[in-house]
């Protein structure tokens, strides 16, 4: 096993969402996930921790990469505004449509999989609400502001996957914040 | 077994919640719980699936309460408008602050519990989105409308049942309403 082995990581990632997705995750094996990917169960465990890691591996950096944004965004007129600099930059950061498409089939059709996607945002929205509370935004202006923040990337992200045309997420994240507002202040 | 039982479903929850309060979820058993309620476990089980379902016994008529008054609601001159009848039943319907505050002391406490909690509001926001839709509205504005409402809620009930001063969950309700449009278009 000595020999170079090219992006293990990316070659495991997508033996894994192949998988999970013709015979589900519960039915999947990390042993199953290795040999499709031509590579050792050991190399598997040195990327993840386990095979539903594959899944959420990008939860901390997609998290620092939105925390980040808002710390440093321009002053803006309303809470929102400055925490739409989060959503921009979520949005420069997530994988290209179809493998966030795959990954979206396959939590759909497993209920601990929902769950920790879930968690997954509930985490997202604590940091964001630090962020600003940090920025000096008052309770409970940030906690909110935090979790319109994660509404919109939600309905932005499930209509990115979703649809069959080729928008951009950024395009759908600015046309749901247009929403936002509209739905709360009158179009 | 025969006696007379006198709210054995309330006594079994005042039970339950004193005993994961005092041992924690996990560490209470059903027999527990029923010898301090002063009833069998068969009781127990004619009211209640099991452990957990003490916590989320009343998830079913929350959401019936909140769908029924935004569906009934009438028309507003924007969706967050319509959807706060939906908040102002829930603040009706919701138990005495001091049941609530126990109850959100043992969810924060247990992993599963507070994913189960999420599952709940998940749940919530699709009923709502879908009674929006019912009543006309597009999406994404439908499922918008619904997420903000339950950032409202979510928001206003933290406060009330972490504040020490006594403001009602309708005034809170309000509050973070008026909070939403503050931090969306400008105070």
């Amino acid at each position: 096993m000595a020999r170079w082995e090219p992006d293990s990581r990316g070659r495991l990632t997508q033996a894994a969402l192949a998988l999970y997705g013709e015979r589900g995750f519960e039915n999947t094996t990390v042993a199953e996930i290795a040999e499709r990917a031509g590579l050792t169960e050991r190399t598997f465990f040195r990327h993840f921790a386990d095979k539903r890691e594959v899944l959420f591996a990008g939860s901390h950096e997609l998290q620092d990469k939105m925390v980040s944004a808002v710390r440093e965004a321009p002053e803006a007129r309303t809470p929102i505004d400055v925490v739409a600099a989060g959503l921009e930059a979520a949005a420069a950061f997530l994988p290209e449509r179809e493998r966030a498409r795959q990954r979206q089939v396959i939590i759909s059709a497993n209920h601990d999989l929902q769950e920790r996607e879930l968690i997954k945002f509930a985490s997202l929205s604590a940091a964001l609400a630090e962020t600003l509370r940090g920025r000096g935004l008052k309770e409970p202006a940030a906690s909110l502001t935090a979790e319109l923040a994660m509404s919109v990337f939600r309905i932005a992200f499930e209509r990115w996957v979703a649809e069959d045309n080729d928008r951009d997420l950024s395009e759908l994240m600015g046309e749901a914040l247009g929403e936002l507002k509209a739905v709360t202040a009158g179009a």
